[in-house]
């Protein structure tokens, strides 16, 4: 079975092999490879570079042994379009917050295609680069209500409370403004997977601070609407919550052919509660990865025996690769998928 | 019933004619009367000051209707009698964070009534301030996983990953250290209960970053000690663990009377599973406190409701109060809770 097959059928929940192997953030800090071709250049135009973009985007599958690619860009990539200036500093600076009504209605929902046709290109030069070794290509987005807590506040928050305030106090202003970024999300995501991308994976980083309720009620919508629109086309979509344990449930039922698991879920209940409905990816702690190399091998195949009753299973982490975390760690991470196979 | 019986008899689970009220964090900065005490001196000088202390700690009886008392105090005032230097800048700062084993060898586990005899003189005030209301008075103490957390790591942090990281590459370090602060721990919570506490609660802050394998090995054991170590005292044990949805149920086995639960936990789920075991606290997200006045009610109706099937229940926040938290919101909040004695 070739890295794509594998990748795809355990998406789809079909027969592998062994569990297929790529870890989020691969394509970070931690590798010295990609400090040397970010150097001299801003985040922001490091994404706009389709070569940079894309050399940086495959230096994983050599340098660690990753079996998947995802494109190198942002969860904002998208969100100039629509009308708003944002900038690294070095995390994401929203020039001006959205705090009126007006500036929701203002907002333009463009076509991606036009609006940053960078990442289509790279998206075809990755693609190209990948047939031969036959190694799938996966796009990402950030979810609407990620997108909609950092436009709000402004910055990176703790507790990003100036949306969830909003919950309470203007839930209209909020079903508009999320109603917007479902739109871009879906027409950004299509054209990415029109462009080559294999998969898809939905990056809702902040929806995990929410209860039950307001996720049930602010959330989960737009999980549905976004996995309907992809529905029946050819590349799977991938949902990830960050810290959203509490929420797997309703997550498992979103539509979303794989749940990107956070390393606090536990992965065998998980495969048993709802693997037959989703396949899962996960969920090793990245911090894990400082471990010893035999110690990184007994927990990849504890990973592998606890999501056996799940319909498939893609080996990952719970959370994307920190800066600090050791590319050998990486690469016993990978190797230990391959040994699964053995 | 007064508060003091309703309190201890929800912490025990015994007949109430209503869940008793309290708010994590209460006497803090949202309440402009605090801010009046606070001013001028920082916070260390305000955690030593008996009289400053007394007074905030009573504030929130009056002006936001609260039904119990909590000891004003940071969760570091013991460690540095430890021999730990620790300044607030405006967090916590480790002057020599702990990084070699020596460091922890060094480490003094020392009788709290001799390295802070102020805090045991402001129980005994606040007890006595408090008796003729009939109000139950709290102690409390950070657990020895948080407390370890910032020595280790020296400051405040998103993710604590040096203390994360030893725990695969130097688990007998933490052992050591886990060992000190745990002995530490139930020394203060000892004296806290001799000088007037009626009730403890222990603040797990950040054990709810590990995963559940990790939770069990290294933080479930000290919150085991600690109760076994309070058991049989006049004083019931609340353990709250922040961001520990996926750890309820192994929490629910640590010996502690009350668990308090984050707002991500459901409470329905929460009080059918393990409320038989353990009375509940909590748990509405302190953001909705933005809420209409009426949606809190609402809110916290639905909360009571939720919570029936627990041996005990005690209305609470999920999180401590935050600085912007409205002071209305807080007594709409309390009032809810007295509104359902009605």
């Amino acid at each position: 079975m070739n890295p794509r097959e594998r990748f795809l059928s355990a998406c789809r929940g079909e027969p592998v092999d062994r569990p297929p192997v790529w870890l989020m953030r691969q394509a970070g800090r931690y590798l010295p490879e990609y400090r040397a071709v970010r150097a001299g250049v801003s985040f922001l135009e490091m994404c706009w570079d389709v070569e940079r973009s894309v050399e940086v985007s495959l230096q994983p599958i050599d340098l660690v042994g990753s079996e998947a690619v995802i494109l190198f860009q942002d969860i904002f990539t998208p969100i100039p379009g629509m009308g708003i200036e944002v900038d690294f500093a070095p995390g994401p600076v929203i020039a001006q917050p959205i705090r009126e009504a007006r500036q929701i209605e203002a907002l333009r929902v463009p076509d991606p295609r036009e609006s940053v046709p960078h990442v289509f290109e790279i998206l075809r030069r990755l693609r190209e680069a990948l047939e031969k070794r036959e190694i799938p290509l996966l796009g990402f987005a950030g979810a609407p209500f990620t997108l909609a807590a950092y436009l709000v506040q402004g910055s990176g928050s703790k507790d990003f409370s100036i949306l969830k305030k909003w919950l309470q106090t203007r839930p209209d202003e909020v079903d508009a403004l999320l109603e917007k970024l479902t739109a871009l999300t879906i027409g950004y995501l299509r054209a990415q997977i029109e462009a080559g991308a294999q998969a898809v994976q939905l990056f809702d980083t902040w929806a995990g601070l929410l209860d039950r309720a307001a996720y049930q009620r602010f959330v989960a919508p737009a999980h549905r609407r976004i996995a309907a629109a992809l529905e029946g086309g050819s590349a799977p979509l991938i949902l990830y919550i960050q810290n959203g344990s509490h929420v797997v449930d309703i997550a498992s039922e979103s539509g979303a052919d794989v749940l990107s698991l956070d390393w606090r879920v536990d992965l065998r209940s998980a495969a048993e509660q709802f693997g037959r409905r989703v396949s899962l990816q996960g969920n090793l702690d990245p911090c894990w990865l400082h471990a010893p190399r035999e110690r990184i091998f007994e927990m990849v195949r504890e990973m592998a025996e606890a999501a056996k009753p799940a319909r498939g299973h893609i080996l990952n982490l719970g959370h994307g690769c920190l800066p600090d975390t050791p590319v050998e760690g990486v690469r016993a991470f990978t190797d230990a998928a391959r040994a699964l196979g053995a």
